[in-house]
């Protein structure tokens, strides 16, 4: 592999297209090639549709896979960008933010690619500001996973019960997996109450409340506060994220009840 | 005080003209009055600037102070909302990431207006990213603001002795004073070793690693590593955030490293 001369642009698109940054539609226009993403999250209405709305032509675009970008270290991006072209890496959401492009740009960088990155809105910064819990009273966060071959993680329930000892609240991503999708946030619930029946130190039961936010920015988000006895019975459409909040101020509490179910 | 018809649009700007979202620019244009907080940050290049840029006439934008948001609570935005009009909040940042706004908003939502919360990039979202920092490793944040009457809350230091404890990164932000200005990076450092001094417990001395972000996302931004004992003596130009950074990952080390000074 020759020193790389060229630019590769991670880009955010946010949560949908009208979180397009001018900064990031600037990018996506100046790129030789840009690669997209989709297996980290989802996009409202669809990537492609709103790169075609920037005016982007479509030969431009190409899909990169898992695969593509984690085990084989992004190797298309980098002989890209090693003839000296610039190319984008548009994700989801902000690049950085509860994804795996830290290798990717670590490897570009040691290569001696230009690398910059482009901020958008997320789906952590965003729920904490649509629900109004306040920003610094999250502690550390976690991702509730499928089981694998039927063994369940109980370390996001570990996590929970450290952040509710402190009275803060948690923020959990919910797993996309390859084949069964996103997990839904009934799913995680019963997963977090399984976590409980086999940790047993009471910090997450059928009386916790959690707040679910589904389809965030979409048309036809919802944010629904309720137990999580009710939830885990509920109909929901993914994706989703889930908060278990720890002890509220008044104003928290005054703005998430509205959510009330 | 009639029952409100109009609309409150709380519009985040981002950290720079650049982040403006294709959703927040359609609601400013669509605004009948945009009021200008720029009490809470600092903006790339300025916000009348960049609104002129979007195509905004002067005589719909008003700046407003902490007084008429606070003390007032907002009376002038809701008179107009009231009335039917549009009315648009643009602060920077996002509107509900460490500002505080969201007592604002449950007052407009108590008069019934319609409101509108419009995300974008946040100082502590796109912090994390640049860095290269995990986001789900950062625990609770807290503001290191300036002695007042001489008294010096030690509150971000126990926050972050609790943080390292379980090996999490923190995140502060730093006070911005009416009238002394934003607070310098040095001078929190400084601040964080009078805690030490008063609390010792060993959570920051002169050798603790201190990451700071300097004007993020503009043009003249650094990022700067250094230990605790060095960054008091630099000459740096804020607004600024400051991270101490936890047990770091390999690829955190590595991403972070290339700013150590």
């Amino acid at each position: 592999m020759q020193k790389c001369d060229g630019e590769i642009f991670f880009v955010g698109l946010g949560l949908m297209e009208k979180h397009i940054t001018a900064e990031a539609a600037e990018a996506l226009r100046a790129a030789d090639k840009i690669y997209v993403e989709g297996y980290t999250s989802f996009y409202y209405p669809d990537v492609y549709t709103s790169l075609k709305n920037l005016g982007i032509p479509e030969e431009k675009i190409k899909n990169v896979s898992r695969r593509d970008l984690e085990d084989n270290s992004g190797e298309e991006l980098l002989r890209h960008a090693s003839m000296g072209n610039k190319v984008a890496l548009a994700t989801v959401g902000d690049p950085f933010i509860a994804t795996t492009h830290l290798a990717l740009r670590l490897r570009f960088e040691r290569y001696g690619c230009r690398v910059r990155y482009m901020p958008s809105v997320n789906i952590f910064s965003y729920s904490i500001s649509k629900t109004g819990l306040f920003s610094y009273k999250f502690g550390e966060s976690a991702t509730v996973v499928y089981p694998r071959d039927g063994i369940l993680s109980t370390y996001p329930y570990l996590v929970l019960e450290e952040n509710l000892k402190r009275g803060l609240h948690t923020f959990f991503f919910l797993d996309i997996d390859e084949k069964f999708g996103p997990l839904n946030a009934a799913e995680a619930v019963k997963l977090l109450l399984r976590m409980e029946s086999e940790e047993r130190r009471g910090a997450f039961t059928v009386g916790t409340d959690v707040i679910i936010v589904e389809r965030a920015s979409w048309p036809d988000e919802r944010i629904i506060l309720t137990s999580a006895g009710k939830a885990k019975e509920k109909r929901l459409n993914p994706p989703h994220s889930l908060i278990v909040p720890g002890k509220l101020h008044f104003m928290e509490k005054e703005s998430i009840e509205v959510f009330r179910t």
